[in-house]
């Protein structure tokens, strides 16, 4: 136990899902847990999962009760890391679960959140060119936002090599725990179940942003996202699906290789054998993510295809993961890599 | 009463769904009910819920048991239709719910489905530009596909007024009774709750020249078409997400307006109001397809969406629409209009 | 359309059953919408489903919005019913899909809601021994609650003929529609999704007196009733598992002859074939119970299990129903019989 | 790595939670995967969330693939085990996930499994009083059924303490997963989602024997149950809603005080606090049960519910927490306690 870890926003999904992982994290002890309006109620009444844990009262998410740990993992909503984060001190790591510090661009920052930009982090999804070098060591993290993990993860080496023109399109079908724990009228069962939905169409999600900033990177060059998620009847797990136009001469070993190639020795991202295709189940809990390529001749798109778990890979275990690399310790650590399937 | 109605593959979930709609149509009794390997057993062991026709029992499939009646509605296996329609008679309808007759280009039948091309009927998407004239009086319909059904109403108002370049992306998220009846590994409960999945994917659906014949013809140019279909939890319903680039100086507002050009008289087809997008939960049991529109101009894609419910629209409630045309009925005889929620 | 209707409280999910219902019925004509807080928004904005009256703006509930029709559907949280009722009139039917009226002990109604009892109605389960005779020409009707509908179903043969001792065990799987539409936490579909759980245990449900009411009527002599309510990832359907000691030499063939008897004439009510069990799934949408028993001799209990959909046979196609009574319409007038399945 | 274990049936959800479970089990390797119909395939074409195991072939399942391990899993259909048991020598643990060797008396195997009695074998639920010390260095287990798992640990504190008669009422929700992996029409993704059904009603089902067999022995007098399994649509899960007539003077105190005194040490099976019911949800991925008790004074009854992952608590999970038992390993080695929710 080389570590201490206080977990804000505990009553959360990601707070919990953080603390579901902690609880077998060889070398992270689990801190001071705190939430807002939950505070002073039991962990047990929000995460009766969470049974090792389960009398342990919530803390009030301030500054003095997160002091005094190695690394605090903030799960709160919007616009409210930033004041926490100033205050603990620069040797304190901070992982920010939430979106406050993932854009680089000002503005668009402002455009997409209505409020001034807090700053920017390093960025949390190791497996991007260039990002491991930049967590290791850090006392900030940004950790990515769910889609944008999935999507990049599933286009990333496309754009990296140079397969396919910068402009992307990518459907992403997601389960519900992604939307948070708050009780909404279309978030409740009966609207849920049997129901497939779309919403923030036409570039109006506010993870857009980080989609273009990420693979505008890895390409080099501006690239365009159309972007839409869908809501399907699942608790847990993203699909996205991925293409763009293919670049003259371009054949499916091509791609093949070049995902194999960018991939080769990522402990977390799988592209699978050749015709089998990824499905959220086989990710559930796992900080894994499954992908496989192919390309569309007649209609001249590669198309790739990723799944993982929103709350694993896609926010607690990618949290993780950054720290690992931040703390120095085996990026692998204590993160689970199968799921638990069917 | 003024028609009598067979149902070949009476025992499938296609059949029970053309049963469903007949029992309540005012205009159409129903007659013969065969099967292939189900022949001799009661309905009621197949579709409990169609509580009228519990007691009977189902007849072999042979022109024999089909012969005699006004209307013969095909729920078979492809490949079993050309046989049977060609010793009907000319004046008995014959409403093919499979694909056997759905395309015009031999050489693309062959290429998807590896058999002789049989021919081809009117195509029963009455929304189509000139498909009503086609329909009216005709003694044979081919019923499209359920994904061609839901994307293509998405999408040829686009293509038919120009708005978009000829190069469609189309991800559609559907329910299991699309796949049918017989028990396969991958759709049994356990693989499917709680999963999101990718088949077919590549251009590899053999949906994928029935989407590319229907928008070319809408559009009057070779169209392009890179589809993938998700399979997700839940029983009934497809989601279609169609994107295409955006032609100059589209916005909107041009395209909101195009959309409700082309929707305007339709009776089963309706344009969400603004800011609405469709959910398939709204069309459970009916013959109605929602659909809404708009345009991403950072990333300068047209965006529509449309739900239908897959086995009524998709393919037995469409069924019936045609065969009102082809009868010289109201087109809207007998078909349910609102949906079945939550 | 002899008679018109207004619902109040129809944005809820039993006024828009009522309304998915009306909206087909021959004989009456839907009259005034009203709400509580969703009042002055459009009904389309709730239930986009019921695309034919999706322009249809909200009214407040008052006794003035409801006046003037000849039958009011009251949708409405328990304790409102009363005042509006009292001032409609007695020529008006008015159908009460809440608990108010239910119950004839006003010691069993404040044991378990807790404020004055406001009195009893004719109970709108015209299936009970001299329910019909009761409903007839009345102008109030109380609707049974979805469980007593379901459970009491599957057990009143039994008590009426005196197969079992007067000691019921019910436990009754439900979908989350019953639980109605207002947002709380253990309703989100996060928490419901691949979750099977108990509330309102050891007698605590507000169904239990109502239960007992019922099946003591039936039976003649007091009966206990152990009932558990078990919520169960569907949108809609209940089904009933309901088990009670035989009495001395009562075997499965006289269990079956007697609810058969019971049962011959009802045409919402069906006894299966022997060794077909029901499921929730044939019921979607249709005022239909599907029944079956046996009897364990082992354990010396007859077994019996219905199904229904909450929302039609066990809310609004159930206050339909009792309505056509009340109207002298005949019983079946309007209301599906077959199920939406799969 | 003390010990080295061979899995038979590694391709069903049994066999592929065992090895799911082992991957992190610090004293037992995995050794051969062996499978009937799929041998020659690899594990990953039928557990890809196993992915340090992906590419492992499955052997055939005889003698000669299985011996040479310190513990051998069998999770084959009935009636396999006893012959390759026979023949492993006594010196290998074998840790049965069928149900050849659960039953005592061959009269009741006879009756419900129409074979001859293979024999009874330690039963490993380690809860039941006397179990351990059984189990404790025996080299052979049977492993309970999933549903007597669940409904024994709810009723057994009851029984052993004399709260209730022996007169038992088990009604038991179930996800698909308990069914297993073999394709029926039954069990298709669209005839399971939005349904809740019943089988094996009156006594018919296989567990039945089970029951009676354990809660006698708790009792220490003959115990009937009845007992209804409810199929719902999740993947993993049971919820059993158990009640018996209570004995003169017992209160919800005395229940709880016989509950807590029952459970107090139990490492895997967790009295929830006054008020909190139990949820399948908590439970997946687990080998833990939660338990809550009340009496419903009206009804005269006890009634008390448990929930179990069918799989781990129920299958896997009891079947490595009795090998570690009989390996003379601490009891919680290598099993997870915390549930992945939501």
């Amino acid at each position: 136990m080389g570590y201490t870890a206080a977990v804000a926003g505990a009553s959360g999904y990601a707070g919990g899902e953080l603390l579901r992982i902690l609880l077998t994290h060889p070398d992270i002890e689990i801190g001071a847990l705190t939430a807002g309006g939950n505070a002073g109620t039991a962990l047990g009444a929000h995460h009766p999962h969470l049974l090792p844990l389960a009398d342990r009262v919530l803390a009030e998410t301030t500054v003095e009760t997160l002091a005094g740990h190695d690394v605090v993992f903030l799960a709160l909503p919007h616009g409210q890391s930033a004041a926490i984060a100033d205050r603990l001190g620069d040797d304190v790591l901070v992982v920010d679960c939430g979106a406050d510090f993932r854009l680089t661009d000002p503005a668009a920052w402002e455009a997409f959140y209505g409020s001034p930009h807090a700053g920017t982090w390093p960025y949390g999804l190791p497996e991007l060119p260039g990002a491991r070098a930049a967590l290791t060591g850090t006392r900030r993290v940004a950790v990515p936002g769910c889609y944008p993990t999935c999507g990049t993860l599933a286009l990333f080496p496309a754009l990296a090599e140079g397969l396919v023109e910068p402009e992307v399109v990518v459907v992403a079908a997601s389960g519900t725990s992604g939307a948070g724990r708050a009780p909404k009228p279309t978030l409740i069962a009966s609207e849920v179940m049997g129901a497939a939905s779309v919403y923030g169409v036409g570039g109006a999600h506010r993870h857009n942003p980080e989609f273009v900033q990420n693979l505008s990177a890895v390409a080099g060059t501006p690239v365009t996202v159309s972007f839409t998620p869908v809501l399907v009847p699942m608790p847990r797990g993203i699909l996205a699906t991925c293409s763009a136009p293919l670049r003259p001469g371009v054949g499916a070993a091509e791609a093949r290789a070049a995902y194999e190639r960018r991939l080769a020795d990522e402990p977390f991202v799988h592209l699978l054998p050749e015709g089998t295709w990824p499905t959220t189940a086989m990710t559930l809990g796992a900080n894994t993510a499954l992908l496989q390529v192919t390309v569309d001749e007649a209609a001249g798109r590669l198309v790739a295809v990723a799944a993982i778990d929103n709350l694993t890979k896609g926010t607690a275990g990618g949290a993780i993961q950054s720290a690992n690399i931040a703390l120095g310790l085996p990026e692998t650590t204590g993160l689970p890599v199968t799921g638990v399937a069917p």
